[in-house]
């Protein structure tokens, strides 16, 4: 932490800042500047908190200056981590897409979009049995009736199965019947939530929650991570500002900032991010470009008779060309030594 | 719902959007326009799916008109909410005041809190004993050690007790110990949590969530609402902006906003809202002024060594202050017939 | 600037960093602290650029210090200033009261807007000639016969002429017509513009811009300062966010953060600050509460018919009645001994 | 636009509010709802204003169909322009490389970088002779001089010339220097200078404001092209929202939601929407694979040197990388049919 002072700050309350650092165990280090005076403070192991300081006589500002997360960090692992869901990987450098509809609606409708998946290439399903909705007068989402025709597409597809949890029970079906957890985005704070799945020995995929920054984000993932579960897979699924043109603004700088900072992968929502049809696949081609590990896309048999998020869901035609378009994308920018680039797709 | 066509539509494409509209049972009407046609819907109970239309040939927008609120709604009861928190009543044209420290740190620091809290003429205490906080690493609260604390509180010093629960077994204890249970910005849209705390019998304080638009919070509402508990009271306590002068930005024009769509009290946060003491009270004024029903502050008795929030917490002293102004505030606001304004205090 | 190196940086890395600073003239301080090493600068007049160090080897971040303004400082100039605008004041512990049009669009328009203002109270006429308007096909302002009208009314009764400029030109007339030059908050980084108002030697109205940061507002007003006009006065007028319930979010923690660092007043718009007729008294007392100088708000002989912004217009009628309630307000927080209580109005 | 009428609206005020669509010349729809009326108007050439009917009684709200802007706009001319800059063109379906230092130094700087800029391929050069800078004791720029200086570029290596101006006299100036005059994100809604752009012959680069919506920034781009200059090009630059990894946030979903809505061409500037030189790279591949018609970037021959914004700056070898990269990247994208691919880069 550094303290600045006042310019009209007195030597006594350049003391009285550096006894009360002396009397919490810290180290003080006065840096008289040409206008105002300012304190260091080390001997600190995690961040201190402002308010000691804040208030005190001749206090201009605090500024923090150690960041307060450790497992989600490439300090403490430099290599990137690749998570294994079901039987397939995300962040070993090859493009992981997860695909299939907003919500399980029927088994038909769920077995037609996992064909298309399927039929594409990708290794990944997604569908809610859970349902997050703004009103509590839309559709919820069918359970653990849902949950089951999951299961059933691993069974018939060789897809694994991605699908969201929204509180402790919701966790142990879909630890149950599923192969990745998803936390959603307006889940992203609930450290309840985050602590219990932390708890389990499935795989986590965290969705940045709509006004989360980046620090939010990573200690999100470290409740998870300190409670055991180290496979957490990060996603960015657009975040709430001003604009207009789509749901949501997809911010996909994080990309390179994640990597700077942590070893976990990240993979990106260009359907939640956009919530349109037509700005899928540009967004989905800008988020492979970016380097994200992978993407998550809602494939549905008949959009415009989805239960739910209709305007954003891509037909399997659709989706069949934004897998070929963006698997030539990676292997373009992925260089020829990376085994990632022989993929078969 | 209303469709807005692109100006070269043909008449074939508006005839089928019309067909679609019939075939869900609804009754569409053409409007030609100067350079284009738009096309409303009616015969509908609650909102209708733009995805039906969005990407239909020759439309080029879709624009939602009906709300999807009720009970919330001052369309069902047109006359405002009063609700009974305790021994007392937030809601009935006074001014509420919930005062007390951000966490349940030991009885001391309690009991000195809840001394000056009740000794400025204050009714209702605040204190948390589960913390949501954003590194894993920080004071997580002291659980139900802490509840029962607080119910000493209660039996001391007369204080009805608001206290905040974060997953479905801390809403058990909030209800077994305090008086009203608090819903955290991190969970307004943790819906799993809405609907428990729509069974439970005490009344709840729904805080809006940092990216949360008027129509999300009242929605949230509605959840609670939706299960059987009508006692919800909301409140502002600051949202997400890229200023940085504050830890939040105050959204005060949410209670006029509020005021025009519901009936349901409103109250305000100026501790999260501004994350600094020397803001706490110009914005409670403010946030009087703008007419909520009440405040809630962090009152401690010694800031510099608060477990969380220090910063914003302000000292018994400050607090005295602070009261004697917001009554005096409300007093001359409020007008000569209402009783609010012969309050003893 | 404090430059925090990486956990793993060598000292060869440091010596680096350090070498930089004394070639650029500067004394570096080194912390070495837990887990990572600190480097503080000290000796430098002004901001020093991150960009020599946020590339170098061994650097994790760089944090900036110092702030970059002077003549706004109460550093500088503690007492508060007040500034003169024709026959009266604003800044001087007296609340003050900006009224009339969006536009001028007519002589009787204007003069029966300026009867309302002038027969409530107030000393201060506002009415924009030049009219900034998102669509180049939208009024643009009576321009040079609009100022006319202004001028007249000063004569007529005895108001003080607030008015905007967009150009030079613009500036120009308004020297000449006006009282008070208005920056509106499109142009608040028009660094052109505020270099040529700070040349003329009337008082400037600076509204804040729509993403302004608290101190990008001090050196947009610093801009003007520099060149030699000092008479400054701030405007917080609503920011750009996701809330839509409001045209703008009203920003009202500007007003305490802007005293504790600058000896400039600083007013409030509630009419754009809202964009909703029905909001404008609650925000107006609002920003009273939170300690603002004074207010601008636009009124309109007949808000239906204005040629721009007539949704947040309010009537003489309602003018009237806010300008009596904030007035009353006003002196409730006005401690006795200050003679701004015993205001006449 | 569409009126939407309380629920409790008596047929008296359904009747007020059609009498004055009347007056005003239009034709109001009546569509009566389950719970609430609306009224559609039609017979409007542009938008109207909702102050006619926001306040009246039974009004809940209006809603603004019809958008206000003309000849930006794709229905006016469905194929998309491709704009002239010296010898080279924007928009034709090849990708279009502008690069340079944020700044003019000197002519070593200057044309140190030009050489490494037309090293690599790129046909424009950038650079700032008039630099908006946030504090008025910031490097302001070279003026005049350094528009020779730039002359000079052209002459020694054939690069077309887009340069800021900040006022008229800086627009002639850019105008007798320079190929195409670009018009800063902060002045973006400085409609007297888009209007005296609108009166040149050189065309426009128009950066997006840090908190305009779509619709803003075409409707300036509308000021431009109402004066009679058709030779807009856009620019996304990154927007101001509560991220703080990056100095701005990349609004990529933009590019494709102007090709829905216009036939102008737009670029993305990955330098000023991230801040950092790290991220320049993935966010240039981000904006070419989202479909923009090229990009703007800093290189600077000694960022660590720069005079402003050196750590977005990246190296003339990382310049020469990332061009290698982008065009692979765009040739991979465009079909085989389109000339764009066969470029000789």
């Amino acid at each position: 932490m550094l303290i600045v002072m006042r310019p009209e700050a007195t030597s006594t309350e350049v003391d009285g800042v550096l006894e009360i650092i002396k009397k919490l165990g810290f180290r003080g280090h006065v840096m008289p500047g040409a206008t105002r005076t300012a304190i260091g403070i080390t001997g600190n192991k995690g961040s201190i908190d402002p308010a000691y300081f804040e208030n005190l006589p001749g206090v201009a500002d605090t500024i923090r200056v150690t960041k307060p997360y450790k497992l989600i960090s490439n300090d403490l692992k430099p290599e990137k981590s690749s998570i294994k869901i079901g039987n397939s990987v995300i962040g070993d450098g090859s493009l992981s897409i997860i695909a299939g509809p907003c919500a399980v609606e029927s088994p038909e409708q769920v077995f037609a979009a996992a064909e298309a998946v399927s039929g594409a290439g990708a290794k990944f399903f997604r569908g809610g049995a859970f349902k997050p909705r703004t009103s509590p007068y839309a559709f919820q989402g069918m359970g653990e009736e849902g949950l089951k025709i999951l299961a059933e597409v691993r069974e018939r597809y060789g897809l694994n199965i991605v699908t969201e949890a929204m509180d402790e029970h919701g966790i142990d079906l879909v630890e149950k019947y599923g192969d990745c957890i998803q936390i959603g985005a307006r889940n992203m704070q609930n450290f309840a939530l985050l602590k219990y799945a932390g708890k389990t020995r499935k795989p986590i995929l965290l969705k940045r929650g709509l006004s989360a920054t980046l620090d939010e984000l990573l200690l999100a993932a470290e409740y998870i991570m300190a409670e055991g579960n180290y496979n957490v897979i990060l996603c960015e699924r657009g975040i709430r500002t001003f604009a207009d043109h789509a749901r949501n603004t997809m911010d996909l700088s994080i990309v390179p900032a994640v990597r700077r900072l942590s070893h976990l992968p990240i993979i990106i929502d260009p359907s939640h991010g956009t919530g349109h049809n037509y700005m899928v696949e540009p967004l989905a081609l800008a988020g492979v470009a970016v380097g994200a590990d992978g993407l998550i896309v809602e494939v549905h048999p008949q959009p415009e008779n989805a239960k739910c998020d209709g305007a954003q869901a891509i037909t399997p035609t659709q989706f069949k060309q934004l897998y070929t378009k963006v698997m030539a994308l990676h292997q373009t920018l992925t260089p020829a030594s990376q085994p990632a680039q022989v993929s078969p797709h």
